[in-house]
């Protein structure tokens, strides 16, 4: 992707690929939550797409790019820290293609063992996100194989866009509706997705831990710039720049960026789990700690929305986290 | 709870249980499953009741029995397998009022963690529930707490009925239905409460672990019996004999009783997991072990509801389950 106009998916887009990908995701359900839950003074609406295929909102984005082109005969691949290479690795399972998934070695034992799990060709290699997206472009370059990208891509923020699309229509079967949406921030595909959705229908607060920042450095050097990255969530929020589409999608739209420390990610899936035996990894988690931490304080009768947004966290861990 | 004609809550009294208990629990979510998933050749309506306060169904009937009824200084009491004793706690709690909880030594320690979280007064000894009651029924004698039943009391049922209520409105709001309700069997509080709400216009199998039979043995012999108990599941499914108003329901209504291996059980937790990030205990996934194993098979159009009932599991078991 380069610098020039980055093509956003318009809503009809995003209806269609709704439609398009509709056989293969799940809705996932909504949990209301009251004042006083999790922390946090304040009624919320819970989306809980940690219960999606391959535990995260990253499986709409891989199907949308897997049903929307014609993949080459090589297969499809993908570079990720774990969440983006289950899903493509589940989207190329269910639909019959060779899928080859590159990670950093810090991925977590349980998003290695899901993308094993769906039949894909694992290579774990290198420190960062980085280091795996270059290995991955130079097997697509050799292959011909098509590289599904996690985030700067527009049918994967089509994909994404289509959880808003969905949250919107679940609520308003209820008569009901979102003022806010708090969503964890790591490349941007998931912002990208909501912004393009919602425009500026919808007050879109983008959370990143302190030590992972790649939204909030880019919207004060107004331009994508790499940061560095030291964080609990590293391994689904650890993108070391943001996205150019979505970086462009955002400023456009005008979202609110949020820093929260680990502390806060830790206590929010701590609570998640103790209150509603709700499984979040840390980036699932980091759009709650915002509220908890009061990163982000809601005024009264503010309708506030809360994306838990993926759950591929190894159990004992979390023993460990909830204890 | 004598033998003579045991009072069954109607659907009138379900609904105002309902109205009388809504601003204390969780109306908990929906999760739509296809054909293939979870082992099962057949799409499913799964109930997340795991989701709900204190992890499970129980709360219902606790805040039932406690908002119900006036509550003596000496507070409330209640004897448990640990799900009905965390209601308690959890209701007491909330409601200001004092709780004593009797567990078997046997219960797992996420479920006595819950209780002392609540802030109750938490009493382990003794091998089986029964030991349990026994206890909960000499401190209520000594005290005058209010001793609140986990199955065999009319309140504690119409609480658990106004799940079977929800379930039935969360689907009409998708112009859908239930032809086929799975529920897990322990002392009979669910079933109980399912029998209570729809009569027999919803078909209802009631699941229970090989090792843990109590109403498949007093449908057998005409009469709640004592059964030996052994099973995974025995830390919530663990009666030793169903409750007189359950049983008397479940033999007007016309209930279909199976059993499934404790294989099964472990499957099917490790599914829920694997497929879904459900975090639900043996007892939780009894309910879909029926259709794992084949202990039920549904007709084809059947539409079937899968009651997933609690998730007070320790992570680090859940850990060594799902691996």
């Amino acid at each position: 992707m380069t610098g020039s106009a980055p093509l956003a998916p318009a809503p009809a887009e995003i209806d269609a690929t709704a439609r398009r990908i509709a056989a293969h995701v799940r809705r996932t359900p909504l949990l209301a939550s009251r004042a006083g839950e999790f922390g946090v003074d304040h009624a919320l609406s819970l989306k809980l797409e940690l219960l999606q295929h391959a535990g995260s909102f990253k499986t709409r984005g891989a199907f949308a790019n897997l049903l929307g082109a014609d993949v080459p005969a090589a297969g499809v691949t993908a570079a990720s820290g774990g969440n983006h290479g289950a899903a493509v690795a589940c989207a190329a399972g269910r639909l019959g293609l060779k899928a080859k998934i590159f990670t950093p070695s810090i991925s977590s034992p349980a998003k290695l063992a899901a993308i094993r799990g769906f039949g894909a060709d694992l290579h774990a290699e290198g420190a960062r996100y980085a280091d795996a997206a270059a290995l991955c472009a130079a097997h697509a370059a050799q292959t011909g194989a098509l590289n599904v990208h996690p985030y700067d891509a527009p049918a994967t923020l089509a994909g994404q866009g289509t959880l808003f699309r969905e949250w919107e229509a679940q609520l308003a079967a209820e008569d009901a509706a979102l003022d806010t949406v708090l969503i964890a921030v790591g490349g941007g595909g998931l912002i990208g997705g909501a912004c393009a959705w919602f425009g500026g229908r919808v007050k879109i607060v983008g959370v990143e831990p302190d030590g992972s920042r790649a939204l909030h450095a880019a919207l004060e050097a107004g331009a994508p710039v790499d940061v560095p990255v030291d964080s609990v969530a590293a391994d689904s929020l650890g993108a070391k720049r943001i996205g150019e589409l979505p970086f462009a999608l955002a400023r456009r739209v005008g979202v609110v960026a949020t820093l929260v420390p680990d502390g806060a990610i830790v206590a929010a899936q701590r609570l998640l789990w103790r209150q509603a035996r709700i499984a979040a990894e840390p980036g699932g988690a980091c759009a709650l700690a915002a509220l908890i931490c009061g990163a982000y304080a809601p005024s009264p009768g503010e309708r506030v929305g809360v994306l838990v947004c993926g759950g591929n966290v190894d159990l004992s861990a979390l023993a460990q986290t909830a204890a």
